[in-house]
């Protein structure tokens, strides 16, 4: 079996002021495709450290992977440090020089000189384009091991990654096959779920179930392997069904699914249209309906009501009302989102009020108190939710929760 | 200078399963006491490999500090690699196990038979409390070096770290302070940063200044070293007087200020107020203005006019405007953030209008073209800004784009 090495690169990684998420990144997609990693390295930006790391990797693994280090400063040597490991001198390539004029030019700005450095490539080395900035990657064989650098920003790594580096990953693996899939649940945590799965969840076991936790949702890793690709992929299938079984509607979706790109299929896919009215969430729920590209098919209108001034005079709640119960309360909830759905025409609409902390709580109503409307010419359900955690915490938990009571009142 | 090492065990941080955040916590801990860390290894759960790391990072430093592999069950070796690498018998402490015993007896639960093993420890080393589990540490000393192992779990690290291993290490280090200072800058890319700066980011000087960019944000690191934590600290504010002076208002906060925080700071001290009316980043700009407690103060109304219907009802945008230039238009920019201001009777207002992809551009407005208008009672000033990057990419940089405006249109 190919084994991979990771050598993550930068200062800046060794003094704690960035928390290394590339590795964890490279090491779920390398497992996806079979491929384990056997060793991870952090080194700073010193050439004779990045080359005795990468030494070190080349006698742990096939497939050496190192990020960062390759921006225009002074102080990013991997360049040098793989030409140095290489035995090879940098060369010039004037397509990349061109490219990143281009790169510059429609920005309308003239390239700084210090970018120069980054068409520099090792002789016998290939460039690997980088479509979301200026450094291009570097590709080499040594050894019969492939020896890979690209940057340290995780979006262009990621990108350079699954465009240019795994494709010719996948060609190197033997017919050992590793396939993953995630089930996102809402609804209930991780012990819960592990509890429901109970000996589904033991070590050892193939697939395997993998469970993480974040902002109120749970993610079952099924990871299974086997000698063909058919194989494994029906090992997941039976899995899948197995614990979707177990767990009912607690699964909204797989994958990368996040569950305001559930709710927004479901959404289109009936033809329907959302408002939204929040007010402790602050433009949380819209953002995240509007991560997806296309939600405009669906979501028309949004209000940010943050003062009671916004909520009377934008989705007409009475002012009685707030006065009578308060701007944090059951009635304000339902008459936000009633309000936001007959000024947007919508056919559902979702009101949001709370205390999201850390101050304006009371012992009435303290920090983490969280209304939730979801309303429709049907029905209008209200959840209160009493929430721990920190201001950014109660806020995506909210935003979750929120999606999560639209997705199940969503007719089946 | 006394350096430390640090090795991160465990299958699930190889798997990508796990993010290690231990690595950066100690870093960063290790750095404000003056001690940097040169290296850092991740490996498996394998007696082997952990020794071999043990024996790189003793090679590269002279404290050296394990996380991870001290559980109860099989695949936690840390404590038997830890032996081996010390030439030591494992040793039975009796009242470690009495420890543990209390800690279950104190939840009314039996000790499992698999936790006696946490009992053991090297002969000639030492243990290390845990007040938060039950694993303890190990400390050793071993040809002049100093060999640490503590749990993997971060609350229980933490915990040990800080009141058993921070107070041994300060007892090794000189009278040694480093004073770390950030610097937040917008407006600029980190090269046109880099050159403006020049020689004071060479490598070897003191402060050494580092430079790390983020969704249009720069952060420049001033670290400082010095013989006490007075002298580190001068060094770090004339350099911050320094680095001021070269780039003027692209810096906008210090240390973990982000653009929202600081614009929030400065519409409270002034008690002005702000409306926003969003369309592509679709409120993602009012979730970061109010991801700080308090926006309450400045922040009142904010809409999501996702939809051109929105746009004119909503806040008044004429519908033969749109007609004319179409939604995505300086035009259209201006008359949604004039309607925000007015309808929400607010100082300032922001109108953002534009095509975050990956559908939806065409030849004359293509993905990533974006107008953010920031207008009030003074003045209504456009930026036109054609971003790359994906639909996050161009969401996130338009909000920040529009906050760095507002910023600097507020009057100094």
């Amino acid at each position: 079996m190919k084994k991979a090495s990771i050598v993550s690169i930068g200062n800046e990684l060794l003094s704690g002021q960035t928390v290394d998420t590339n590795a964890a990144h490279l090491s779920r997609e390398l497992l996806a495709i079979g491929m384990p990693v056997a060793s991870s390295y952090t080194v700073a930006d010193e050439i004779a450290v990045i080359v005795r790391a990468l030494n070190l990797a080349g006698g742990d693994a096939d497939i050496i992977l190192a990020t960062g280090g390759l921006g225009p400063t002074d102080d990013d040597l991997t360049r040098q440090a793989f030409a140095e490991f290489l035995g090879a001198e940098l060369q010039m390539h004037e397509e990349l020089l061109q490219k990143m004029q281009g790169f510059f030019a429609r920005r309308n700005l003239q390239m700084p000189e210090k970018n120069r450095i980054q068409a520099y490539i090792p002789a016998g080395a290939k460039a690997l384009p980088n479509n979301r900035g200026t450094a291009p990657g570097i590709i080499a064989e040594a050894d019969t091991k492939v020896f890979v650098a690209m940057p340290g920003v995780p979006s262009e790594m990621k990108q350079m990654f699954a465009e240019s580096v795994l494709p010719k990953l996948r060609q190197l693996i033997p017919d050992q096959a590793v396939v993953v899939r995630k089930l996102r649940c809402c609804g209930a945590g991780e012990s819960i779920i592990a509890e429901m799965l109970g000996e589904l969840m033991q070590r050892g076991r193939n697939p395997l179930i993998n469970c993480t936790p974040e902002s109120g949702i749970v993610t079952l890793h099924i990871i299974a392997t086997a000698g063909s690709g058919d194989e494994a992929q029906q090992l997941v299938e039976n899995s899948e069904k197995l614990l979707r079984n177990v767990l009912g509607d607690l699964v909204y979706g797989t994958d990368g699914q996040t569950l305001a790109d559930v709710v927004g299929l479901e959404l289109a896919r009936r033809g329907k249209t959302i408002a939204l009215a929040e007010s402790c969430t602050g433009g949380l729920l819209a953002k995240l309906l509007t991560d997806a590209s296309g939600a405009s098919k669906y979501f028309t209108h949004g209000w940010v009501t943050y003062s009671n001034k916004a909520k009377i005079g934008e989705i007409g709640v009475p002012a009685d009302l707030i006065e009578k119960h308060g701007a944090v309360s059951e009635a304000v909830a339902r008459a936000m989102a009633r309000g936001a759905r007959e000024k947007a025409c919508a056919d559902y609409a979702i009101g949001i009020t709370g205390t999201a902390g850390p101050s304006g709580g009371t012992e009435q109503k303290p920090v983490g108190l969280v209304y939730i409307c979801v309303d429709s010419n049907d029905e209008s359900q209200v959840r209160r939710c009493q929430l721990s955690g920190d201001r950014g915490s109660v806020r995506r938990r909210t935003a979750q929760t929120a999606l999560n009571l639209l997705r199940l009142q969503l007719p089946h």
